[in-house]
């Protein structure tokens, strides 16, 4: 099991987020509280956005644990971004590589995930004979967290060839369609065995997280957000959130709450989507 | 353009094939005489028999360059075995990954290559298809070595329900009938670029090399066989092979020339197999 | 802190040590039961013996997490030897590198060790200046160990010198005298600081282990042997090390207690030094 | 020998220097033309400024080759610097490890260096005695590089004690001093081998670059100079620093000639530092 974070909003120092507070997400390779493995050590990765420069993310990714790599030290602070994914690895599906480190990079979009699918190998042909070339070709790792990318990458380009662009409800409705077409790919096969789609999704702009077990009653992963609040690390060590009245500067997503003051946080719901539009409203509603 | 070895015969300890002489592999890394590309420096890989143990060999592998790697050094003269393959990597098809270094091994067999299928990716799904499931779900990398393989192995697999058990004959008709096959899905995709399968296959009992270009007007690889002799790192720091009368210990297979007696070496003529059996003897045959 | 295992007497395979028991220290590297901290993922080193081939140990270190690198699980069932360390790092002095991985090595010697001197770094140029130049420019890293582990060899090539050859009583005395001189520095500088020598010594032939702390009161590590016992891995996946009558096949000599079966361990006593002598014999004694 | 290049000016991208250009840095690391050895594949190091956001620079260091770092390629484009260093490394003194890559940092110091004190073990223990204590706890490395660094940081400390503060002059003259103290130590050893000092470090602000050989009948090294210019990327992917007239953009430093139009470039003399001031005026006087 992984743990992640995701940022976007106003533009914020990467440090900020990941090494500063005495609870980031770097600290949390060592000790994940709210998850039953301990250690998140398979590696990790960051992705962020800086429009000025291109649209295309950036990505550094280290199959180190992220409390031992010193470029992950040494370059958060100069990293400054409105939009970041950050992930820290426990190996499941998939050796230990730089090739299946998230997030994963497909053009602007940046994708990442916390679960996966079980018995995943049981639809993965049929789910690699469902993809266009383009983003089959793409593919250049073994976890399903790819898979599940490069089939949304397939529906998004088929409805962008019906309808020549694409809304942000169009992205949001890929994604569930993604997860649908899986579910039914399992059902052909008859496993009942759950899966656990907590995801994020963005293109730098705008950003969608899911929190989806299809069978919740075995087994489900946490997922919170803060939003309507301004991020930073206060002078004793902890990220603060706080909430804001009247503007929003930021979302916040992250696998566990990140925070001293919970009350900033809320529970994702299990079975829900996050869509972050690009002024930080967010709509949260459930998956079908 | 990689580079590779393949040694069988009287037990040999790795550092004599592999660190010692002035024209060693891992000094290949550097600069390969008969290569285009003067550097080899995308990782490497090793993998040898002791069947006083058990049947499967071990792996060792590196993304690090072969001539920087301390481990590489430290062990080699402590390997023990009678049959050993190393490989020196320019990565072509997938990244630079543990995953994506040769040698590959599946239960008791070796195999490694130098070469590839040029637009591999055009028919891989058409390859995939034609797996069966065990063979599949063991690839983990993204190379067309692992790829051809696999089909090797599902092939064997067929064979090996129809008859029970395989003679060496089978596993070479095999092989051949892998390469007929690939062939027959790139016509099928109107694909008339060149096929490079310069590529050894060993169970550490008895070995089998190829070199073969579907178009070898255009594109061709070297490959050199050492046999009935007897190798060893001279005092002056050369490998050398000298050829014995009478009975035969070893039989050393490379894709460049490897010791300064270049009368032991013969090159294997285009589009032709090397069988070596049990008791050292080899056969060559054209490839059809 | 970091975790250690040590292992001399009849050849064994590396995995029946190092893979196979469910308490084994590659799992260990997730959890020390004994240890305050959780994680060993700094990277782990192995050394091992084969006195057919040489009397330098081979070497195998790594700066990823002994639980996620490959090539360990792959070669570790290869490895025979009658003389085994290993060694899982939680870093503290010196950076996460290859260079800084225990064990070290100097010619036929291998140690590593489990504590450190605090604030060593205040000692470390008188120390620079005590060694002999060719154990001075064998330091490649930056450990406190390795200075220890210089020093060790600068005081027995003084005694060399002396008495042409050493006795295993004089190697012992030698790392007393090592221990004594370092904390004579420290009292030169007015260090009151702790010095924790949990570290294990040996050529492959005899063996030395040290418990020692200089204010145990403050701070100590756990060590714990197992001798006259035979080890192997029970199927229910447990190390058991069965106590023996009238021969004796092993020791070994860990930080925490690896086997079900604790009645086969002892606890070494604070300030206490362990000799191993060829025929497997145990002496026990106080350190001055 | 290591190659290197130093880029202080017009904010700039980093891939414009490093990844874009045919003749780049990186494409430098498979080959170095004005160099005997072909390949820089022992890691590489990149180190830049950002001054809006702290004085300290940025480091990006790895011992896999340039070429392959994935990471690499991936951000150079995302970093926008007025002052960045880049080394690519053929390992000679130290081991490949993080700590022995170039560039090096000490708060907003960086320094890289290609060439190197031959038989540099003969003075180091005298060099380590020179050094105040932060300096020498700064050292994390065994490069040659590394000491000469702490040497300077010695000298500049002391000078700063007494004079409370230094002028752009102070730094160039301690550099200077440094390669004299340890010329003496040599001497004083009677050591007769050349020493190489082609070396770069700046403070992000103003930068100072020395090619200095001791004995340069026996052995040099290159450097070359762009400034009063302007660099892009051409079209047809060179590298181009355009002349300009009246105004002066910046400055490249470099182990080779990187551009094709080479009337841009001039060729450091033997025994010369240069002196790149803030307003990147450029001054070259004889090393005395």
């Amino acid at each position: 099991m992984c743990r992640f974070i995701a940022y976007i909003g106003k533009p914020i120092f990467a440090d900020e987020l990941l090494l500063k507070p005495k609870n980031s997400l770097m600290k949390q390779s060592y000790h994940a509280l709210e998850s039953e493995m301990t250690v998140n050590g398979d590696g990790f990765g960051i992705g962020w956005y800086n429009h000025f420069r291109r649209k295309e993310p950036a990505l550094f990714r280290s199959i180190r644990p992220a409390w031992n790599d010193e470029n992950l030290s040494y370059n958060a602070s100069m990293i400054k971004t409105n939009c970041l994914l950050a992930h820290i690895r426990a190996a499941t599906q998939g050796g230990v590589s730089i090739q299946n480190s998230h997030p994963f990079q497909y053009k602007e979009f940046l994708m990442m995930q916390n679960g996966g699918i079980k018995e995943f190998n049981r639809i993965k042909r049929k789910l690699i004979n469902r993809l266009d070339d383009d983003t089959f070709e793409w593919i250049q790792g073994q976890t399903d967290t790819q898979y599940i990318f490069a089939l949304f990458l397939t529906l998004t380009g088929e409805l962008k060839k019906e309808k020549g662009s694409l809304t942000f409800d169009d992205l949001s409705n890929c994604l569930s369609e993604t997860f649908a077409e899986i579910e039914e790919m399992k059902k052909e096969e008859k496993m009942d065995s759950p899966s656990l789609y907590n995801l994020v999704l963005t293109n730098g702009k705008v950003l969608i997280a899911t929190r989806y077990s299809t069978r919740p009653e075995i087994e489900t992963r946490s997922l919170h957000i803060a939003s309507n609040t301004e991020c930073y690390t206060s002078e004793d060590g902890f990220l603060v959130c706080k909430p804001l009245k009247g503007n929003e500067d930021s979302v916040l997503i992250s696998s566990e709450i990140l925070t001293e003051n919970r009350e900033s946080w809320k529970e994702v719901p299990e079975n829900h989507v996050i869509m972050v539009e690009e002024d930080l409203s967010v709509k949260m509603k459930p998956l079908k």
